[in-house]
């Protein structure tokens, strides 16, 4: 049945770019994504599939039954843009001022649609349920998965699945990792209250300046003395602001960062030295300070069975020509969610485009990807899913 | 005569009060007291004194020419206001929104048009003349004083006395000191160019904030390890802008802020050292800079004779109680351009304001001053002129 | 055979016991271990094998010739001690003041020899051959290691497999890792020279103290900032050392260090970045600085299919019940080089003493270890040793 | 009288140099000078002044009872040396190995003595008494002033004078100071109590080199950001120890130092801003601490109408060339404590040696001076008696 579901995936390709260049020219930004959601709830009725919209705001969820008994599979696809102007010159440019999909989600939504598609001719042999999670808002905390989870989107879920196109790497590439691939992304905001004054009389200040640049080297120290230096971590301060005149010494400063963690120790851990560290800098002025830490997606941690499974089974994939570990991504992913309540795994499907040398980041304007990964990321989804069922069938056969 | 002059002052106390009112009431910013000067010239005018207007700027000169041959002594007063709210609840409270005398140069003004009109009475008896220059400009580098003395007006000037209504001492306190009394107020401006990136991604970037922050600890080793201790000096960064979202490493930070200093040799050797430490803080990640210094104005460097005559001669004015060396003010002050060109001292005459528990610091938006030591200010200058010119007619004569 | 095996290390155990408690009673330290190497030698000796010693120093090689054809695989087992006084209060104490077996190499050099004696038995039966390798010097750079690889340790070796007891883990438990396991460990010395002087006249000096200190806060941005956070990596000053009355100020300060990676890039960039920072610290002043590095052992890098191997097999020793991934240690292991001349795979056998409730750790006064290890480490070995010539002679007979 | 007085020290010159050369070549330390006090007891023996000895410690007091009434003033010489080898290859080098007058002190006494000899031939015609007071343990806290006093030496003193001969200036130059000359001196020691540990796992101690480093930097904020910049202070921390071996995270760490102040309250606030500052670095770790802080001599603060006394009249006494203010000196003093007890002044008197292009600073194992220094000061002494006396005896007749 793979053959036959790769064959009919190489014969709806051209429908897939068309159904991705129709949402990169119409992206819609996180927890706005109404049209889009539409656009996909409307995709299914085609198919005479009948979708649940609005699960946990713009959600659409839509299955697949098995024609069989089995497990139930579920895959994930986000489809939120970003709030960045398009930069590239190409005839699928966003026609949305400011708005654009850098991140590939328009990838990830085509990809699913047209494998529900196909999966869906074939429904009767599937020993099994497939379902179809379009999730909103992957791009903005507090996301649309955890929504969605509380709206029951797992419901009746076995395991779950979810890739990300990546831009990185090229196509016929997959990564994949086990336990922690992608980081704790959370946001820490302080603000040092010293006692502004005259430039010209220190002492009578308490230097929001000095103390607020104490307090960024001082911050370096936790990553470098205070976590377990096998553990990976990251406190960057992305934002500094004391404006004043030349001559006035500042009253307070405003400092903005985020923490990256894989570990919920390290986690804690860090989000109570930030603030140790805060105090001990403050206390050298008698200064006082506010400080407030917002935890943000968890780290995505996959699970060691899954990813055995889809790493042994992703070198038999057309068009795959390496399998390889991901190194763990500093990035957040609110698929993270999904992994704490149902086993699965989250993979990498290379998608660095070939018509330029360069190849542009995630989140850059010029942002774009190899539209043939999608097709590879819809036959890996396809195998996995074939080969679970096959043997979680089995198992419960053998029983 | 100096009994006669005290007199008529004091009769004239009540327009000198009307005269600060006035002004306290129509501020106009550095350079744009186009309304003021205009005041100014025409109050000459009404005493049948012309004035030469339109000096250096805004700048307005009037000689009282004396009767008898002698020195021609200088007086200043600037007549600027400064860009902030007048938040007083007094009847004279600023008209203007957002301008107000907040530093007493209304006063000064009323103090010397005041000693003025009284002194022309008296022209036939001084021996030598008086030349009362109204400084435009002293709050906002490159300030008026400069530019006056470029057109004139100290031509022909042998001494100057200047003094400062000083709200942190009550009235009946003049403070003098010889040598530097307030200091060069230079102003410096540092971009630290990094390379911005992704908050998880610190190894890819040179973090700005941190190099930033690195700079402001290694400025203060400027005076606590550079600097001769017996020196005094200030480097203060009193700006620190890095505005990004909270995930984002910062590209480039600016930072800004003040130096001051008394000797030249010091205020040079900061300027170096700053430029010394923002190159070596950037080193630190290899990133680029751009520093600029630019010179304020140099400190106000009293002569010793002019100090000590008139630290002697102040004890004898009516009004005085006490005469004390003032401690060095790390505030800066153009009148030091009149200071390079001829002799002279700048003093301060106390004027803490009595209705009010509170003295509120110049430039402090409830700022005021006792109309009191605009009295005692111009029976100092008074003293000042008769007994110069008679020590110094005496010498002549003496020849 | 591997039944027979473990029934005649179970009977040679009170054997494995006293040879380990003659050792540590008889400690010799890194380069000066002569007895300890002749005891081993004596012992190969009396079983009528002839081993090579003085192999690269100290080192002694056996070797049991297997009756069939097959691969040659090496264990290896390191036997010097450390100069650390034994505060232990047991009957086997170290007679040595000064010197004893605070890392379990004793332990090592037990397993070793009584093992050897067993195979020795069974000689006629093993698929290939048994390298033994008795490493001196471990605990010193540049370690026995290399220099015995330079002398042909390794020659004609297919694989090596060696095991550290382990005191923070229980006996019974066995911990391997695939890829780095144990740090890179290397050390560094700084001398920062800037210009003493009076304690009251910072301003003609280049202070050391300050300069130092300076250097110790911006050696933490390397871990914070320069290093890829999925990388793990320490750098620590551990010496600070500027010695000087109180009223003087340093001319010099001395700093010495350690740092530990994984990764030989992310080594090389830590060796530079010390030095630009310390340039940079330095350039503050205007100071100058001698830098060095030394390498000591690189990272131990296991083979994937070796330590798999070990990691499958683990589970059906007798004695071990838990079988696990291992963290990475920070600690640096001469290992490392046995490992990039041939494959192979170094793992921790749990030794923590139960005789105390305090385990303490490796190279502490009180170290001390749980026996029953030794016979678990013997057995692990022996499963590894026919598994791998079982697999691979059937592969070879197989072509 | 004084002309005669002058001529008189001038045929004493050669025995001056003699006192002073004996004295060089027998140098004594602090505490130490039996030999020095007891020859000096025996100069003023020979010339018929019974001397008090033993005054405080090894102190020696000797009066020349003037036959007119009047004030008593008193003059002090110190007169121990310092524990440093004497490297000036002169005939009259330190015969003593590891001692040296290395500032001056032999030639403070051999001025004393000489101008005590000249004086009391003319006993009869001075208008009051002179006092000579020769002070052991100048160099070395609590110094012997302190105890000279306590011990009676300034009972019926009315004024005293001291003099430094100063050898950065050249002979010919007497430099005066109103107020603070001399800083006060202490000494402050702080023991960081971090948790030692493994170079290669930071994160399980509180390292002590980190938090000595970051307490070093932030001391510099005391005297840049906490001090009023027109106030002169230094915090200097002259050592810095923390002695490890290379892989081991320090424990502890001790930091000694110095603090310099002219103004009690200065002092005060500094004693307390670094006990801030340790706290505050320390608990970035909670880390433990001690703190002391050693009250050395106090500043030496000139009073104001003696110093104007002593500055007119300088420039009277033959082969005074120049009479100058003073800079501050951050050295300390324990003539101090003379101040705080009568009125008086404290000057230096130029003494750069001329026979080398270089004149090593005080303290220096080279240091010397110029010998003709001490004939000015003891005329300037001579001339403060005379006239200092006339002075207040006219004023005292005239009652």
């Amino acid at each position: 049945m793979f053959q036959e579901i790769c064959s009919e995936l190489d014969a709806a390709y051209e429908e897939m770019v068309e159904i991705r260049r129709y949402l990169h020219m119409h992206p819609e930004v996180s927890f706005m994504e109404f049209k889009t959601a539409a656009y996909i709830a409307e995709y299914y009725q085609k198919l005479g599939i009948e979708p649940r919209t609005g699960v946990g705001g713009n959600g659409v969820v839509a299955m697949v039954k098995g024609g069989l008994p089995g497990k139930t599979i579920a895959l994930r696809a986000d489809f939120d843009a970003l709030p960045i102007q398009d930069e590239k010159d190409v005839p699928y440019k966003s026609t949305v001022p400011g708005v654009t999909h850098a991140c590939g989600h328009d990838g990830h939504t085509a990809t699913l649609l047209v494998l529900a598609k196909v999966l869906h001719k074939h429904r009767e042999n599937l020993e099994g349920n497939v379902v179809f999670i379009h999730q909103h808002a992957e791009e903005y905390a507090p996301g649309g998965a955890k929504a969605m989870i509380e709206d029951g989107c797992l419901d009746g879920v076995d395991v779950i699945f979810g890739t990300h196109l990546w831009a990185s790497e090229p196509a016929g590439k997959i990564q994949y990792r086990t336990g922690p691939i992608m980081a704790a992304a959370d946001r820490f905001q302080i603000k040092v209250q010293g006692k502004g004054g005259h430039g010209a009389q220190p002492q009578k200040t308490k230097d929001a300046v000095v103390i607020g640049s104490q307090l960024v080297l001082n911050l370096q120290q936790i990553v470098s003395r205070k976590v377990d230096p096998v553990e990976s971590a990251v406190v960057s301060v992305g934002s500094f602001i004391a404006e004043n005149p030349f001559n006035v010494i500042a009253d307070s400063a405003e400092l903005i960062g985020t923490v990256r963690t894989f570990n919920e120790e390290i986690r804690t851990q860090i989000e109570q030295e930030i603030e140790r560290t805060v105090k001990a800098s403050c206390d050298l002025y008698d200064a006082a300070y506010e400080y407030t830490f917002d935890r943000g997606y968890p780290a995505v941690v996959n699970h060691r069975e899954e990813t055995e499974f889809l790493a042994n089974l992703a070198g038999n994939v057309p068009g795959v020509g390496v399998v390889e570990e991901s190194p763990m991504q500093m990035g957040g992913e609110d698929f993270a969610y999904f992994l704490q309540h149902v086993k699965g795994t989250f993979f990498f499907t290379g998608a660095k485009p070939t018509y330029s040398d360069t190849a542009y980041p995630h989140h850059h304007p010029k942002f774009d990807i190899d539209e043939k990964a999608m097709l590879i990321a819809a036959k890996t989804f396809s195998l996995t899913i074939l080969q679970y069922q096959a043997e979680h069938a089995a198992v419960t056969a053998g029983k």
